[in-house]
């Protein structure tokens, strides 16, 4: 026979903290904590397996569940040595909701159920304190009436306020028991005249009532659309906690507060809490009277007037210090805990995973594991990855003032103050000069690349958290506030405004990556601190994870910050960037302006020693780690300017006719570049320019292994493939190159050459494709954009009504669409192994620094992920929790198989890839 | 043991032509005709198999070949009563390479093999034409020379003109042995002079040779690259076909000639063929004497003043005729045949099918069937899907005089004569005051399509063959030459210029869509016929035929069009081409300018009426077959225009400001419109768009019904779909609308929601979007694009590259890409029918009207396949050839699973989808 109902209480308890799933959080962790001996009121869990039952049969209850309640509550009142519904000794009870998953919209709390007209009586003479019993009648009759029988807070709310005002007082503690007396008989008026009916004046009929109301509001729209959002199933469904109450407001000797095992803060091993003398949980949270510290300690960091719990009640507090021991002990993670101290005696009433910021996560998991609580493993998986975003970039002062201007998107975290331009060519040279520089645009293009790069932050007026700018300034490291919309800039007049104000070029603002805020002036920052916990944890991360890790770094100084946050290669290295380089755009134009092979040679003659010289840089850096470096992707045009006096300027530059620029640029245009005559279509009908640039890195291999006798590790990335045949036809050209400059320069250079796997047809065609190519690199942003037909630069008008109305759940360019894009994916990662089993194969673009993305890519079995330098941390750590799920999930499944089946060959082994 | 070589010859063949495979087309046809008692002269044919033995053998010949040759050779010495080397009475033989298919690039023919200087006597005496016998030596040295030897053709000529010269003759026949003998010498010094050594002497030496000749030809450049190009696998080979000599070139009683069975160009069953008296093949070929008709017939046809063969060798020709008779009934297909007639004896050399135009195609197709030759099937399979294409439009009248002024892409078949203009307006007014227009543009644009749709023919100077103007006009059935590069259009100065030449609005000029020609001034053109065999043919093949066969047409015209075609439905009805209409554009543009839902209302309120008639003109149409309406898909930006004096005129006529068009048109601009705001999407963000046009939609079928009493079909198209949600919340709102118009009208409309699936992911997640979609509709115009990540309006600058590199064989925009497209395709439909057995499947676009797609989506198992309006035909017709395919395939696979396994389930059975 089913069970509906778990009791816990006096040392005991029927259920434990594992059974989550069928008596919800706060109602297993009731349980625990009563079975490991802590005093918890006595009280009972009413099981999700009857929220099911409810709804799946009409919302009637099942068979059995009445009796089980009644004998639950019969064990209450043997505990309490109170009874329900008694008029002279009453016992009261909570009533609360408790799902799975902790849940916003659902019923909180019912406190003091089982008062009525008479048992109030009963609760005065009992706890000798009148006002006390009228006090809770009067909260129970406005929690109910709101909570169960929908009768609205304001309409008690107004009913006190007069009544204070007859009375001429203007706090509730000036109210005695007469003054209850009649609120009470107003609100029992008020509940008729909203509800249709009397107050109900039996306690078991509030109580029914009661968990009605917690199963009712499983389904109410708010909570249904908050489960929709975050994906989670209706069929969890919520227990109901019902225990006896115990009360922090019976006098001086009582208490309620709020703790945590340590400081959430900083994560320092001390404890952290506040407490209020005489007063019930729900005053806490309404903050009208100011909390008192636990300790000595935590007054006077908070320079608190009024004494601490340590002083006050020092045996209580020993008491909750020993509970504090029992709870790390026992749960091996930092706490969040609730409780009541009733005439002296602690009582606990909450306890569950306390939250944390990402400098404490690191700090507890660290310290905890050198206690020996949880093993390494535990404490890697304690961090969460994404969290990590908040510490490598500068963040605001939290103490310094700041005037914000205006509200934008937060683009890429960090903070940063400086001078505005708006130019890129003004952000180089004035950067060039040693000033602090805030880039400033309406929107940015690849043009302003090296203005970008030059700049301390970016700001753009228009665009998304996807667009041109955010993009860039993620993979830069650089803060970005994107699509701040009240912002006006007039670049002829050369100003920006906004509201009243007005700011010139050389104007000082600050910029919150984070919070996507413009501030006037200069608003001080901290720098951020890789502090030891952080390396610790980082370097166990390390030793878990199976995946490698590389970054996308297209110059000498993103690979040098790579390399800082611990990268193992370079996995994306974009050669498109060097060419806007202002030295070299001239040489490239000349190319893109030629007319003929003869011509494009020329010029690409003289950008080929330039491009050398920046592998040499990059190959010195990484010191013989793999460097992939993808072979010219974007359109042509992107390199041509748009408008007509800088056409003139690159006609003067580079000796050709305005006209000839015009026409140029004409012939290029494109109706949707992104599909057009890009990537690897420019190495098949151009292919001189592929040939110079292979030639740049094996001459750049051949030096450095020269002059310092580095082994160098180039990977040649050939994008945009469709077609096999293409990158046959490219690669036998660059081996081409390749025999020629190790020939001529008589060295032996390790090299592969590969393809970004970045269209569904290459996904299709990944067995043919892996004849030839000798490694994949999946370009999942292009990916993203072909697979669902969208384009991300384009996605900004309409993705927010798509997100709003839940039609996705997650920007498909942040963390990858696994059951779209994933298949593709996955489908190419197997047709590529099958083809060649030992290719290497890896993941570039921004899912590449996404934890779940990052998840993906371990189940999927690639050898590595590459991503922005800054987020190389965080990928480190979501590699190894993802290896740890894996290995958790292989061992459950062999488990099962054991049980089930023969044993299941091993899952393959994966070595980490360098 | 391996047979090597198979003879035939006096009524006997060790082969037959069903063993092409093996013995080569022209080898295989030789022994069918020997083994039928036909005149043959003996021969032997190396097979194939030999070809590849030589191959994979390091040019070397297989064992036991050289005695079979010997052995075989003796075969024709006993028939022909002559002896290889033989100096009294030496037999010649002819040697001639014979693949599968034919196959340009490979050696041809060596004919009078085995003379010398001493069997060259020897021919001479038992010829007794001495002067007959040199000339045959002497080409044989030329022909042995050039193709054997690799002396270049001008040696030879260079020493024939100067002895000419030297004679003061100028014809060859002028020449007599003697001057044969000199010549002989002088060709006999080249050849040592040029190749390092003497003319071999020895015949058999000279056999093995012109064998090696052969077999060498296979892997000549040019034959690589056209297997290549034509995907014919090396490893079919070729064979070598040794036939003893026959002479046309004896004398008088002595001819050679060439025959179709029945008329090649009309089909008429008459026999059709020229000969020449005293000659040889090559004569023929060389054109310089005018050949004689085979009948009186055709001598009165061709007003030929030479007498036909019928009247000079009545015998002869009475044996020819019996010949054509045998073949036709033994080969049941028009034959082309050639023959020689040596000293009154007829020979036949070859026979193969004939070559025809479409129209012979089909007449021959359905004589023969009326004739009991061949089954109705077979007339089906006879006819070419493609060729039909030259019989769907007005084509030049082949006799009346052009002057092409210029040349561009062949974009749309069909010739077209009219007043050239310069802006679809003037188009629109023009043809609307009954003049015939030819619309001259740049490139077109979606603006452009009611010009389009009022002129005769589009020509365009830029663009190619899936340009917009070529698509479109395709659709259409419009004839379209597109990309003429070398015509210069200055649309401000009204001319249009090429060369000398300059064009001004109002001149004439005729294009012609089939070559890509444009002509000053009108050219006649002559009406497509419809004629009765045509008609029989199609009506055959409707039997046949499992998929249904629909139209894309957009309006009342495209909709009677595509009911005279045949068409069984429409499959896809843009909406957004009516938007264009000039009527409606105004309202159009005030609905996108609107700044409120309220205004946008308003706006669509105007549409509404309009969008309701043209539905209810195409219903009465469709006379109650389905019709597939897709709702609005363009982005926004479309239907707004782009220059300043443009916008200037929308912002007077909807009552905005200026700069309010400009700023709207400047928020709607994508960077990749291909992938940005359109589809669903619109329906999803601007809900009233989509509410309006399904509105319209069941209006005018209610409207429909009550006034005709015919039951109206519409199927609501939802584009664009990638996410399923997409679909969930449009189907919604349209069963809203109908629900909500039928209550009104009173009326039960029987209708369908579905989608197209155009994109990566609808395919992948088809299963889950087919949960709510009733139909499919694949939009493998999008899918191609987005698969590839290739914008068809963008490929054309690179795409001719790749198909001169061979790096694509086919446009995947024209033929349905099988590996990569079409496994999407495959998955979709295979995971949509899983979710939804009985969902309704077909396909739109471009592909829908190509043969070699449409047997794609007979094997994917599709319900029918929608194509524009002139296609239709060749649609039924590939329709049934992929259904013949697929019931042979399925016996052949039934026969095979037979003899292997237990019987698989049948195939699933198709009903026709209507």
């Amino acid at each position: 026979m089913v069970k509906w109902v778990y009791s816990f209480g006096k040392g005991k308890a029927e259920g434990r903290a594992g059974m989550r799933d069928l008596l919800g959080g706060k109602g297993a962790n009731l349980a625990e904590m009563s079975a490991i001996g802590l005093p918890v009121p006595p009280g009972f869990t009413i099981t999700t397996e009857v929220c099911n039952r409810y709804y799946d049969n009409d919302r009637s209850y099942p068979r059995g569940l009445k009796g089980e309640v009644e004998t639950a509550l019969k064990g209450i009142e043997k505990v309490a040595g109170a009874k329900f519904g008694d008029a002279r000794n009453p016992l009261l009870v909570s009533v609360r909701s408790g799902s799975r998953a902790s849940m916003p919209g659902m019923m909180d709390t019912v406190l003091n159920l089982g008062l009525n007209d008479k048992t109030v009586a009963g609760l005065a003479r009992h706890s000798g304190d009148e006002r006390f019993a009228y006090d809770s009648y009067r909260r129970f009759i406005q929690m109910f009436g709101h909570v169960v029988l929908d009768v609205e807070h304001h309409h008690f709310e107004e009913i006190l306020e007069l009544h204070k005002e007859d009375k001429e007082v203007t706090l509730d503690t000036e109210l005695d028991a007469d003054d209850w007396r009649v609120v009470i008989r107003e609100f029992h008026a008020k509940v008729q005249e909203v509800s249709g009916a009397p107050f109900p004046q039996d306690p078991v009929e509030q109580l029914w009532a009661a968990i009605g109301a917690v199963f009712g509001s499983w389904m109410t729209p708010r909570a249904v659309t908050y489960r929709r959002i975050h994906n989670l199933p209706s069929s969890w469904g919520t227990a109901v906690n019902i225990q006896a109450m115990v009360f922090g407001n019976m006098g001086e000797d009582c208490a309620t507060g709020v703790a945590f095992t340590r400081d959430p803060s900083t994560g320092e091993n001390v404890f952290y809490g506040e407490f209020l003398v005489n007063a019930q949980g729900e005053d806490v949270v309404a903050g009208i009277r100011t909390p008192q510290h636990l300790t000595v300690k935590g007054k006077a960091a908070n320079k608190s007037p009024l004494p601490a719990m340590e002083e006050v009640m020092p045996k209580v507090f020993g008491q909750l210090l020993e509970v504090r021991r029992i709870l790390e002990r026992h749960y091996r993670d930092m706490q969040d805990i609730e409780f009541t101290v009733q005439r002296g005696t602690l009582y606990m009433l909450q306890t569950r995973d306390g939250k944390r910021t990402a400098s404490a996560a690191i700090k507890i998991a660290v310290e905890m594991a050198a206690e020996g609580l949880i093993s390494q493993a535990q404490a890697v998986a304690r961090v969460e990855p994404g969290s990590l975003d908040q510490l490598l970039h500068p963040t605001l002062d939290p103490g310094a003032p700041r005037e914000i201007v205006a509200r934008g998107l937060p683009a890429s975290p960090g903070a940063a103050s400086g001078k505005i331009v708006f130019s890129a060519d003004a952000a180089e040279s004035q950067a060039a000069a040693g000033e602090t520089i805030i880039l400033c645009r309406i929107e940015t293009s690849p043009e302003d690349i090296h203005g970008m790069h030059a700049a301390r932050g970016i700001l753009t007026t228009r665009g998304g958290m996807t667009s041109h700018a955010a993009v860039v300034a993620r993979g830069m490291g650089r803060p970005c506030v994107s699509g701040a919309g009240e912002l006006r800039i007039d670049y002829k007049a050369g100003v920006m405004r906004v509201g009243g104000h007005e700011f010139k070029e050389g104007d000082i603002v600050t910029i919150d990556g984070a919070t996507g805020e413009v501030m006037r002036g200069l608003v001080a920052t901290i720098q951020p601190e890789m502090s030891g916990d952080f390396g610790t944890v980082m370097a166990w991360a390390d030793r878990l994870r199976t995946l490698g890790v590389r970054a996308n770094a297209d110059t000498p100084l993103d690979a040098a910050t790579a390399r800082e946050f611990g990268a193992e290669g370079i996995g994306l290295c974009r050669t498109e960037h060097m060419f806007f380089d202002t030295g070299r755009i001239v040489a490239v134009r000349e190319m893109i302006l030629a007319d003929t092979v003869e011509e494009r040679r020329r010029a690409l003659d003289k950008i080929l020693p330039m491009q050398r010289a920046d592998f040499v840089e990059i190959f010195q850096i990484m010191q013989g780690l793999p460097v992939t470096i993808r072979l010219l992707d974007p359109p042509l045009n992107e390199f041509l300017p748009h408008g007509e006096a800088e056409m003139a300027e690159v006609a003067a530059a580079t000796g050709v006719s305005l006209d000839h620029v015009r026409a140029r640029k004409l012939k290029l245009d494109e109706w949707n570049p992104m599909l057009g005559h890009r990537g690897c279509r420019l190495g098949i009908t151009y292919p001189e320019i592929y040939e110079m640039q292979a030639r740049a890195i094996f001459e750049a291999a051949a030096q450095v292994f020269k002059s310092r006798g580095e082994t160098v590790a180039p990977e040649i990335m050939i994008p945009l493939v469709s077609i096999p045949k293409e990158l046959e036809i490219l690669k036998a050209l660059i081996d081409e190159v390749a025999r020629a400059v190790m020939a001529r320069e008589g060295v032996e250079i390790g090299y592969l050459v590969g393809t970004m796997i970045e269209l569904p047809r290459a996904c299709l065609l990944a067995g043919e494709i892996a004849r030839t190519a000798e490694f994949f690199s999946f370009g999942t942003n292009d990916l993203t954009q072909t697979t669902y037909g969208l384009s991300r630069d384009d996605a900004t008008g309409f993705l927010g009504t798509y997100e709003r109305r839940g039609i996705i759940e997650r920007d498909p360019f942040m963390t990858i669409d696994t059951s779209g894009v994933g298949e593709l994916v996955a489908m190419g990662a197997a047709r590529g192994r099958a083809a060649r089993p030992d290719i290497k194969m890896g993941i570039c673009g921004e899912h590449g620094g996404d934890p779940d993305s990052i998840r993906f890519c371990q189940n999927v079995g690639l050898d590595y992920v590459s991503c922005s330098p800054y987020r190389v941390p965080i990928a480190r750590l979501a590699a190894a929790r993802a290896a740890l799920e894996e290995a958790a999930g292989a061992a459950k499944s062999k488990m099962k198989a054991k049980r089930k089946k023969p044993p299941k060959k091993k899952p393959k082994a994966k070595k980490k890839a360098r």
